[in-house]
């Protein structure tokens, strides 16, 4: 399906290659101003061809909104947000009609469906993306009203956690035309306490539902995450003052629900299976071919992927917000 | 909300301390044998009292089938399982009444509710999982009329790989009154090809929310998980041939799709919070306290949480196999 | 689907002679006083066997709250209600195992299912009501502190209108082994003005979707309903005072939206099928036989509704209450 | 909620006066040959400014497929529709900024939100219904490849039943300033047995909420309906042969499962509530006024909710067919 939340609920739509993406909100509050150069600012942050490291396809991703704004407020029904396609190229996957490539859905979709869109990932492009990086725009107005922040990073690229290399990194497995994975860190700040549910609307489970939504997620972590299983109970258990926590290792949430420190959340971003180097794959026919992807591809798609785990978390706290009023002062 | 899955849809029940736990499956198929005999032992896996390693609280954990079941068979309307409670001890838990433990939901729980069961956690408390482990065995059995097994172990407690030290390290954290934590692998065979979508419904994105559902989870990987953003992208793609893959770094999914391959998902579960060692905390008017959790209580509940870990990843599959159903031959 | 709402959800499970039925009310508000002695009296309403127009089965329909209640009040966890089956007769029914009752869901059922239950109609009895009528009574108790009461009555039989002819009108179709119908009205005094949505979520679309999820409602009327087809504008549109509305042809219902007038919706409900006369029916093998309905069955059904259609109306009402709480004050 | 459907869910988003209405359609099934003239045809019918019997504001209503069509065939991927809106005249609404109309929503709207839109009633406007339509005529082509065909119809207006009349009726009370209202019916051929569910998902159900979310719809019947409460059971009830039913009372629904005979079903439309003749109401302010709407509307709208209902009925009965599948050979 491709609807994202409960009460915030976010409907995506629209293909890599197709005329528009695009998506729909349903359930946003009303009275918030808003207007396109709100929003335009984190879809420019996604956005492709801005430096050698990304994807040069060139696209001006202009947001516009079609409905549920009057006067320059929301008005509670359903924005739609509309994202023109201008910079496919679709005859340049042509070579990949029948061609399944490693690391992609390629071949799985095509077991699915019987079918699919050849033309840079249709559907499961990472394209989709950009819808979502629009309504977590939306979202993430709202929750700076709130004093509520959400920022994203890259933490580690290929095992390297030295910043400064990063961008040597990247660059050195671009040029032997491979690719490189990372780790990204989000962080909520100035998150209430009493977010999320006991059982299965646990914050963390829609945390992780939410991140690893987004294609190349291999892995999760909240607070401590893999480390915790190494400490002792004695060692990873936060004590308690009064008005404060002693440690942050259950990284904001406890039993799902947030405690009022902030959420820290990890993601493990796999190297971008698009590369240069040649692949032993099959064709749709069932014949084995070698491949190598040509074109010019993220070599390391950690990096666009921050401001997209940015929005998907603004749409999990913004929707576990609103879901606590249904019970307040009833 | 206390339902889980879209077709096969699970909607559990009740307290630690109360009269009775329980779960209400609406969609499972029908004409499926089904009778007590067939669920009880799953639960006896989960059950507690069984060792000297886990909590004793002596439950039978007998299971009563209310509903949904004529003549042996399932008839396709809602299948009600019923756990009495008969074990619990209410008052051993007073003193607890007002006081916060560290690493459990005690205080966000108060926090988001104004309120909180003090009883073992209430509607928190890992009993909750035998409901689940519940319904769980009813989707193993199905699955397993597929083909389709789901086997969960530990591979990793306290940071050690070697399973015949894993009852010391246990038994040592428990002498000094504390706990470790550990790691699950749990291992799907017999997958078909196709199970999840492209987008917000990938497969393992809803692995990831239905393992981060469990409480004292913090981590979730799928495949390599973390350690895939050390390798190349030409290290991580798996090449194909006609009718295989050529490696399973992805863990039997790609683009949220199932691939046929194996699915391997692993989840890090933190150290049990309650822990005889002395601890600071507060109570729930604020006053600042130590406190010493008594009673026994699991020294590592990764133990107890791989029947329940499988359980939930049988939900997932069950309702992924139901959902590809919906556009097949129409 | 078995679950009825979405704040205030309500699942019900159970067959007519299998070994309970019951529900599971999710989303419930904490804090509010319930016991067993609350929803009895509403079950009591409904109860066979209590007087010579209804079915004679002997149920005592007595229900246990199994969870979601501590200390004598709601804990905003899932509140399950337990009835257990009684007095079914299932032999009583051996007649039917392959015979279609007419006016029943019998043979579309099986033509459905490929099977059927055939004693008593199963999950299809109006026996399910009373897992309703429990949930609807915990609804009405927490409306009623809200100073919001519903009331149902028959307003017609057969087409009289005279409620002092109603009886001896069902005696009379009841002494020729036949049965008759009627109208049902029920009004919600005291709502609040601004419940339901402005599209698909129109609270009389709720109201009219609860009322013909009750068996044997064949139409739905709000207000003046197939009346004001017959009006002109000029006097069905309801003029304003300040403080009031100068009429209540509406019903109580604009645009979807309640208006804070009394709410007034009326249910057509057909001759109860099961009838002592012959007729004409066929076996589940294509067999052309007659069929006279033995035992005794309600001779008119309609004056069992009331209580059910009540029931339905409350969860409704409190579900539309839950959802204006979303974005209030947000 | 703007979202209607379970399986062929259509998201509706836009006001009467904003830059566009459209509809998602999430879950269509694939490889469906679609363009957009198939759609097109089915918003002509409902389309406003084609005789001087409906308002006569111009809008060419002409739809855009923005997503989910590639190679003229559905993929399965959500289908977005867009109509632009060109034939508002917003101004013309200015007088009615502050003032309630009479029979619409107005005053009830603004009492939920606070505010409204009053060009033209905003979200709640009949435009909505556009979107309706263009998704239903994606329903309707995919039904009639199926040998399913859905057909409503006029049966009364006014309490007239001779079409011949109809006209002048409604001609007549256009002259006066006023309005009236009308029956219209809507007929499902070629549906399959074995539509809907046994509890609260039954047929008929859906279909009430389907058109009762109609904006000025009133009542609803099946089958007899109303009618049939002054029917003996012996008349009422549907006898069977092998193939057939001896007549037709129930309307093709027998407890909420549909009987494979035509599903017949009517609503109760009232009379348009914007009139030119004088009213009684009241500002926002609270102050009371008498009211003219000005402008010509349709002085029936029933006559162009006939392709609406239609529309409504297409999705329902699509939606349910998806349903079926889930279990289907499983």
């Amino acid at each position: 399906m491709n609807t994202f939340g409960r009460h915030f609920r976010c409907t995506t739509f629209g293909e890599s290659h197709g005329r528009a993406i695009g998506v729909i909100i349903d359930g946003c509050p009303s009275r918030i101003g808003l207007s396109e150069s709100d929003i335009q600012p984190f879809l420019d942050r996604r956005r492709p061809g801005t430096s050698d490291l990304v994807t040069p396809r060139q696209e001006s991703d202009t947001v516009e909104i079609l409905s549920g704004v009057y006067e320059g407020c929301t008005t509670g029904t359903p924005i739609a947000l509309l994202i023109r396609n201008t910079g496919q190229h679709s005859s340049d996957y042509e070579y990949l009609r029948h061609t399944f490539r490693p690391g992609h859905a390629d071949r799985a979709y095509f077991q699915k469906y019987g079918w699919r869109d050849h033309r840079g990932g249709g559907r499961s492009s990472g394209r989709e993306t950009a819808a979502r990086v629009a309504a977590g725009a939306v979202a993430a107005l709202i929750l700076s009203r709130k004093g509520i922040t959400i920022q994203g990073k890259i933490t580690e690229i290929h095992g390297e956690r030295d910043p400064d290399l990063f961008l040597d990194i990247i660059r050195k497995a671009q040029e032997k035309g491979d690719s490189v994975g990372g780790i990204v860190e989000v962080i909520v700040c100035g998150c209430p306490a009493g977010l999320g549910d006991p059982v299965f609307g646990k914050l963390d489970a829609l945390i992780a539902m939410a991140f690893m939504s987004i294609g190349a997620v291999k892995g999760i972590e909240i607070g401590d995450g893999f480390a915790a299983t190494r400490l002792f109970g004695s060692e990873h258990n936060d004590g308690m003052r009064d008005d404060s926590y002693l440690s942050n290792h259950a990284g904001g949430i406890l039993g799902g629900i947030s405690t009022g420190q902030d959420i820290i959340a990890r993601i493990a971003v796999k190297p971008t299976p698009s590369i240069a180097a040649s692949q032993q794959t099959i064709t749709d026919a069932g014949e084995e071919v070698s491949l190598s992807v040509t074109g010019r591809h993220d070599p390391c798609i950690a990096l666009r992927i921050v401001p997209v785990a940015e929005a998907m978390l603004a749409l999990v706290i913004i929707d576990a917000m609103l879901a606590n009023q249904i019970y307040q002062d009833f």
